[in-house]
């Protein structure tokens, strides 16, 4: 039985209590939040608490608050024993408080509230300071998910960055999809089977081969008609870049 | 029972030709290519024919060819009497013969070759010249899909423009994200959930609500951290631009 204890009440702290919560072998001690009523999720099943002084000792302290409160999360849990881990995708190690047992445990998925998530599916990126405190984290990981990785922190960075593109960014296409049919009275609706293909093709292609369109096609008429189209300055210049890009990757093969 | 002949032999073509081989009160009569050996994957169950002084009498003609061959395939076909569609999301209406029974039979995915799709959730976008014309495509349509629309020649150019935004775009994203990954030997796998997951999240929440990211929060940090981890200097330019793009969105309500 592994003991931990999560300080956070955001997605990511409600992701990881929901999980570990139906999983055998771990026992959830406390939840440490800053507000009453953002504990109140946790409160019936799991002690709450506020107030540091009553932190308990757990093997392992599971940090999921915002990033730029990381650091001060750890300095005030610094003389407790157990492992002390941040989930974040984008935070090193070290922005924890030195001289301690300390990790990182990064499910890499983009967590929506109220919406329920696969966890087995999920990678958990791994980092520790120790090899014991490795295995540790790598034990409680696997008890949710089937898809463990050793992770350092440069890797780590390198994959934020990568999930911005995949996932910050294409939500940010799909965002300027919506406004253009929004503006001709199309119903957004009509795109998302499409939207489903798009992402489901990844799964058995890949992006180079699934690559379609006019600017992989090399076809000049469709873009510039598109870039007649297209009022707003923004999304001509996305257009534009996007559409180079591609050309570029397939100005050998046309 | 409507009878029908399909005009082309690639991915569209082949994508209609199985969805109404197994639909009830279709016939396909024929299907037309230039090369044999293109025809064989329909000459099991269908007549396949090259010239069209074999062409039979049909309900309606289904054009699947590549954009730039629709006006020169509805030449061949011009004194037919039946009702003449073409299946391009680009191509206006009047790229067809005129003075003719016209229409267009679009339906909205992005079709790979031997991978199966659910037609009935495919959204089928409609035109025609004449009203009798619109109502037997409609008749049509909604053999194979739930989801049939009328779509004017205008509106689909606008849901073109948009598809290449929300797919080939979005494709390219992941191309990039699986570029900076493999540069540090991180396996692509890891961003698979995070993709489908992005995708999936448009069926509950639109792209405004979904949205997240160092640009969705102004973590300027974050975003100077990434340019500088990029080396290719477009992939800088995208990111900036689509971060900017971002923030405009956000900017109120920062």
């Amino acid at each position: 039985m592994i003991s931990i204890v999560i300080l956070g009440t955001g997605n990511v702290a409600k992701h990881l209590y929901d999980a570990f919560l139906i999983t055998d072998n771990v026992k959830i001690l406390q939840v440490v939040g800053r507000t009453e009523d953002k504990l109140l999720a946790y409160s019936k099943h799991t002690e709450v608490i506020s107030d540091y002084r009553y932190l308990m000792d757990a093997d392992i302290y599971l940090i999921a608050v915002s990033d730029d409160a990381i650091a001060e999360v750890s300095k005030k849990i610094k003389d407790k024993k157990g492992l002390i881990a941040h989930t974040s995708g984008s935070c090193e190690l070290d922005v924890l408080v030195p001289n301690q047992r300390r990790g990182v445990f990064y499910p890499l998925q983009s967590f929506t509230k109220g919406k329920k998530v696969d966890f087995l599916e999920i990678p958990i990126c791994l980092e520790a300071k120790h090899h014991d405190d490795f295995m540790l984290l790598q034990q409680l990981a696997h008890l949710i998910s089937d898809k463990v990785f050793h992770i350092s922190s440069e890797q780590r960075k390198t994959i934020h960055l990568a999930a911005v593109f995949v996932n910050n960014f294409t939500n940010h296409l799909y965002q300027i999809g919506s406004e253009i049919c929004a503006e001709k009275k199309i119903p957004f609706e009509l795109l998302q089977p499409l939207i489903q293909e798009t992402a489901h093709k990844i799964n058995t292609l890949n992006p180079h081969e699934a690559q379609t369109g006019p600017a992989r096609r090399g076809d000049m008429t469709t873009i510039n008609n598109h870039l007649g189209l297209l009022e707003n300055k923004t999304y001509k210049e996305i257009y534009s870049l996007l559409s180079n890009s591609i050309q570029k990757d397939y100005e050998q093969e046309l």
